[in-house]
């Protein structure tokens, strides 16, 4: 059956049906407006676009990948600004010939995934369009906390990441050379799971500045080095490099290339491959990476990866990063 | 220049610099996300979808006027909840080769909607894509009021609306068939004014139900009417249908036909033209429609246009409406 076949009203109908609803949801799908309670008398709000051939594409990820994966997207900003996810208001467009049943499986995915940092999907529209386009609206609740924005970060401060990082890349360049393993890590780049509750607790512990690294390491604490007004220094060698990235990177040296990947993640630019070049350059794993005072203990879901100095950018080892350090939204193309 | 030209992050840097920042954003553009406050403990949140070719068209409107209609969209559904606007997230797809200029009209036209209803642009995303899609995210605070959803309306209640009906449909006839005028329904379809204020009014008077004619107020009815459990009878004698509509109707008569304008707001069916058939059927002007107690002293933003009796359904006149009483989102193309 397809969209048009069952109608918006009809297909909002069954999602109705199939979302648990929060608690927090006082008036739900299927009025003008959803309602939620927001008790810190503050809400934190991200808004993040998915298009199709740009940011995802539907002979390399099914539709529940595809919804998981953009809902890890945004409620990954909201643990960045240390906040826990409250739900997700979801803009639908798909070509109206798509059938019920492949919308139907997209939202199940952003629902489970919202399960998992603890969130529901409270409201959305749809509409027709000629390509897949997915806008999510991530809400959610600070409990008391101060948020932690990029600006805060000061000299003398220490790096430490969340997450995995690097995996999502290295998904990425597997899929491109025609590849179907390491699994794990073409699973990675499907469907990413970020590290939802190091973000509160960052928060809790006084981080300085936080973000999710959604472009890549080194363009994203760009970002927090620009606020900051400071220098991030990254420490390669503390980073986190499973040895599945280096099975990956023989596994590419040992296949045939059909092209070059370029989407988001890869980099784009050729000292980004291998496993140190996806750690520092690969996003969509949405990895958090914070600056904490310099005595601050830090819980297991943190480690140490370099230091805030005085000046500006981003440096790794000592050295500017010959490449380009992520993704470009208007230049690369995931294709 | 372009928005490949200009990146992402000078065209977001731009739009930060231009949009006035609200007391009510604690953390605006440029960070993970947004935090506003929102002291009523409770955030009413809506999306909304605009996609080029089938909700606007960028040779009948400008920039501005999009942008300015995006906004009034979804600012609507706040009010027709019994919210006060706050704030807007703005996720843009445009082509890489568009120009910043164009974009940033656009969002003038956002924020200049923002600013009548007291709202900020807080935060977004961009992403190049074929085709401009504008995906609006609105937040409002209920300031101590009971959310007034669709479902309340009650036998022996009054229908009553507030705000223009009608004048966006005849305004998009007007379009199709090549005419320039009358120019204030031109000017309502390209850019409705929603009546704000007439929403948390309704909420403190205590309404039973409320909704915003986004496809046609029959249409729209008929979800009061489903949620509600009720029957809605309009009396079209009571629905305000001004002169202007009947000289739209008589510049159309006069007219070549060049083909029958079938967008959102029109209906889409031959019994909908003409002064009531507009004010029946058309959407896109954002007027609300409200149940209330029979008793309930309403004031003059309200017109009182029915009854709410039991039953199902809703009639006009006491008769079934014989057409399809609004916009279907994946039936109708607005080209």
């Amino acid at each position: 059956m397809s969209i048009s076949d069952l109608g918006e009203f009809g297909l909002i109908a069954s999602f109705a049906e199939r979302l648990p609803r929060g608690e927090t949801t006082l008036v739900g799908i299927g009025d003008d407006a959803a309602v939620l309670a927001m008790p810190d008398g503050r809400v934190v709000a991200s808004t993040d676009l998915l298009v199709e051939g740009r940011h995802f594409r539907r002979d390399w990820s099914g539709p529940e990948q595809i919804g998981g994966k953009a809902a890890a997207q945004n409620l990954a900003d909201l643990a960045a600004m240390g906040a826990d996810p409250t739900a997700l208001l979801v803009g639908l467009a798909v070509p109206a010939a798509e059938s019920a049943d492949w919308v139907q499986r997209l939202v199940a995915g952003l629902a489970q995934e919202c399960t998992r940092a603890g969130a529901t999907v409270a409201g959305g529209d749809m509409a027709s369009a000629d390509t897949v386009m997915i806008a999510i609206t991530a809400l959610g609740n600070l409990a008391g906390r101060a948020p932690v924005t990029r600006a805060g970060a000061r000299p003398g401060d220490v790096l430490a990441v969340a997450g995995v990082l690097g995996h999502s890349a290295a998904g990425l360049a597997l899929l491109a050379a025609g590849l179907d393993g390491p699994a794990p890590l073409i699973a990675a780049h499907r469907w990413p799971h970020p590290p939802y509750q190091a973000g509160p607790e960052a928060a809790t512990l006084g981080a300085t500045a936080m973000i999710d690294i959604s472009d890549g390491m080194v363009a994203d604490l760009g970002h927090v080095a620009r606020a900051s007004g400071v220098q991030i220094d990254i420490d390669s060698g503390r980073l986190p490099v499973p040895v599945l990235l280096a099975d990956a990177a023989a596994a590419l040296a040992a296949a045939p290339a059909p092209g070059t990947a370029t989407g988001p993640g890869s980099g784009g630019s050729s000292d980004s491959g291998g496993p140190l070049g996806w750690v520092l350059t690969g996003g969509e794993d949405h990895a958090l990476a914070a600056t904490f005072g310099p005595q601050t203990p830090l819980p297991p879901h943190w480690t140490v990866a370099g230091e805030v100095t005085e000046g500006r950018g981003v440096l790794v080892d000592g050295q500017v990063f010959p490449g380009r350090g992520g993704w470009v939204s208007f230049g690369d193309k995931y294709s």
